[in-house]
């Protein structure tokens, strides 16, 4: 059996591992359009802030690691061309040398691009008018580079999503002056906004400065600077990084004929079968799964990625399995504060139509009188009527563990487990790391005696 | 409706309040022993060692908080006769002034024990020679007292559970030359022996001194130490300190004709009622429901007592609640090593007659290539057809959050999770924090792919 996969990174090489986890006889060849196979592309932002001293130990897994567990890697070749009839993919070599391959079963995990936003002439900037992406290890090293090589003094991020916040840290670890801008009203828009206020107001004490509501409309080459502009925005910086987000890489099979789905990504079940006979796809070039939803949605994510690699794995070597959901956990680290959330915020159960109480609570992580308690803010989302808890956000100091407190919530979600549940649930204690009623507990108490 | 509560720890407390937050019409008495209602026994040892500086810190809610929630303490008084019949409880005053207390419910939220183990001359020693017991701030006034005025430089802990422990962190950071004695072979029976010899390694780089497997029989002052034997011991230290465990403190209630349960403790049902009419307990006295075990169980932890007792005050008001259910959920900071267990070790498992299979494992709590990945060392059990979680073990660096991890274990064992679920959970990531597969979901693949 051979199994092809295009795509080197979360999902692909997962999918690669599995299938030959599953099935040691299968011949696994990977197409990776780079020189970078399992890479940890969550990693770049901490090889940028210096806390990473060597890119190469980004890699999940080494060159050899891979090889060693059977996959063969063809790399720095293009997938350019697929034919799901004659079960062939065209491939292109850094020469320019094209290569038919053969397959039994293909695994796309083809992943995403950057999103340039439509900002005027940002078509015609690039990395060495010091204007950069950040996706691609190819990205990387060309920023690293430009910061190494200009030292610029200035930067300017556009968009304030979880890559913006975590490169404003590493930035500002740099030394750089650092402003964000984004068109939305608030940074994180995967928080509420008034849990997100309070990753903005730490930003602004580590001196980032934060432009929301202020869309970028055109950018332009100002002498040395990047002059970026908009309604209401005018702003001048030695670096401007577009972190706008990320659209599924979907033209070799939307070509070949595969549907779209949610966002534009392509359309797979739960098995991550998409309509194409023998072809199967998997991580942020697919569509996902939500625990929580009736339609699938488009939800980029490492974790999902890793998951949904596995279940394409399995499925690709005939042993069924069915990618279990996700719900949409992320966390982030910005400066000394973590903001996690699991499930849906405000408005996504509202856009799902579930009828929801909330409540939000402000706590201690430990018991006050041991030293070191610092704040932790956390709200429950839960429907109103059964009480099924459908959402966690929490906001505290990285010593407050929020990243995996927010786990708990995770687990309860998925397991459909109720506010009242959760008040049951016998948590961990001792004073220097916790309370007799977790905080997870006191909100579950607030959510039952009043929630609104 | 007069509710009388004899008790005014955790369970005693938390009834109380419930109560009046179900019925603020209910008239709440609390007969306490002592003069710290509502104090953190769970803090003492963080007193003692100097990380909490004033002992009113460890107090949950002053004396004020308590009596604006409408709680009526009578402080200082002992509950010495129990009357379910008349419904009267007999309570003392300091001065021995006797008076009959009647009521519509009682509460019994009497509390443990502090252990004496059979050791020939224990009964003949108390604080004034060195000798201490530390279960009550009366406990902990001696304690400090003695280190303060003798300044002991050699410190013998008779117990090698959680507050044994807890202590021989906070004598050493006292200063003091620490020996830890138990008659077990390893310390922290809640554990497994092989994770506890994790503990064990931590205690003996931070300078204590452990002899387990060393029963102590015999102890006695000699000159201005103590001297402590028994087969293969014969040591000599300035002050010594027994924690060697509770019991429950049943005696009212038992002379009254209660019931007694598991380990001598209070029989209770689910509701936290007793056989006697109207009398309900709460609490380190009772036995407790586990939702692993068919019978009920002892045992006696902080958690537990606060959540019996918010069952005890609301059923005390005529709202029927049941008490979900412990895991014992335990975690202990010792040094800088964090251990926590939930649901049951592997033998608890084997005792309760589950056909299990193990898997432990050892990872990084973050991506290695982020600086300051410590290794956490996890224990999954679950049943061996089903795959049902029955029990998670975890030992790590303080930095490694196994005390909220231990959490999403104990949620997962809570909901009836598979191990097969536990690896389909969305878990939160971010490089700094974590790992694409959280380790919880190693050790579930690790268990899938062959436990034994």
């Amino acid at each position: 059996v051979r199994l092809l996969i295009v795509g080197g990174s979360d999902a692909g090489i997962m999918a690669g591992l599995e299938a030959r986890a599953v099935n040691p006889s299968v011949e696994v060849t990977l197409v990776v359009a780079d020189h970078y196979p399992n890479f940890s592309i969550c990693g770049i932002p901490y090889w940028i802030s210096g806390d990473v001293a060597d890119w190469r130990d980004l890699a999940h897994r080494s060159r050899s690691d891979l090889e060693r567990a059977g996959l063969e890697l063809r790399l720095g070749e293009r997938a350019v061309e697929l034919d799901p009839g004659e079960r062939e993919v065209t491939v292109v070599d850094p020469s320019g040398r094209a290569e038919v391959l053969r397959y039994d079963t293909l695994v796309l995990a083809t992943g995403a691009h950057a999103v340039r936003p439509p900002i005027a002439g940002l078509e015609q900037l690039g990395p060495t008018d010091g204007v950069h992406l950040l996706h691609t290890m190819d990205d990387a090293f060309a920023l690293l580079g430009d910061l190494e090589r200009r030292a610029p003094s200035s930067a300017l991020i556009v968009g304030a999503g979880y890559v913006g916040l975590e490169m404003a840290d590493a930035f500002r670890r740099r030394g750089l002056d650092v402003t964000v801008v984004d068109a939305l009203p608030q940074v994180l828009r995967t928080l509420d906004a008034d849990l997100s206020a309070l990753v903005a107001a730490e930003l602004d004490v580590h001196g980032v400065v934060l432009r929301t509501a202020s869309p970028a409309k055109a950018i332009e080459a100002e002498g040395a600077a990047i002059r970026l502009s908009g309604p209401g925005v005018d702003l001048r910086a030695d670096l401007v990084l577009v972190a706008a987000g990320v659209r599924p890489n979907v033209e070799l099979a939307h070509r070949a004929g595969a549907a779209l789905g949610a966002a534009g990504a392509l359309a797979v079940d739960r098995c991550m079968t998409t309509a194409l006979p023998g072809v199967l796809a998997a991580g942020d070039c697919v569509q996902t799964h939500h625990r929580l939803l009736s339609e699938p949605t488009y939800l980029p994510l490492g974790t999902t990625a890793h998951k949904q690699g596995q279940v394409a794995g399995a499925n690709a070597v005939g042993v069924r399995r069915r990618f279990a959901g996700s719900l949409g956990t992320q966390v982030v680290a910005v400066f000394d504060l973590v903001a996690a959330r699991s499930g849906l915020n405000g408005a996504e159960a509202e856009k799902a139509g579930f009828d929801v109480a909330t409540v939000t609570i402000e706590t201690d992580d430990h018991k006050a009188y041991y030293p070191g308690a610092r704040t932790i803010t956390l709200r429950l989302i839960a429907e109103r009527r059964s009480g099924r808890l459908l959402g966690a956000q929490m906001v505290g100091a990285a010593s407050t563990s929020v990243a995996k407190r927010i786990d708990v919530a995770a687990a309860a979600i998925a397991a459909g487990l109720t506010v009242s549940d959760v008040a049951d649930l016998d948590l961990s204690y001792t004073p220097p790391l916790g309370s007799p009623f977790d905080p997870l507990q006191v909100a579950a108490g607030a959510w039952s005696a009043g929630a609104c």
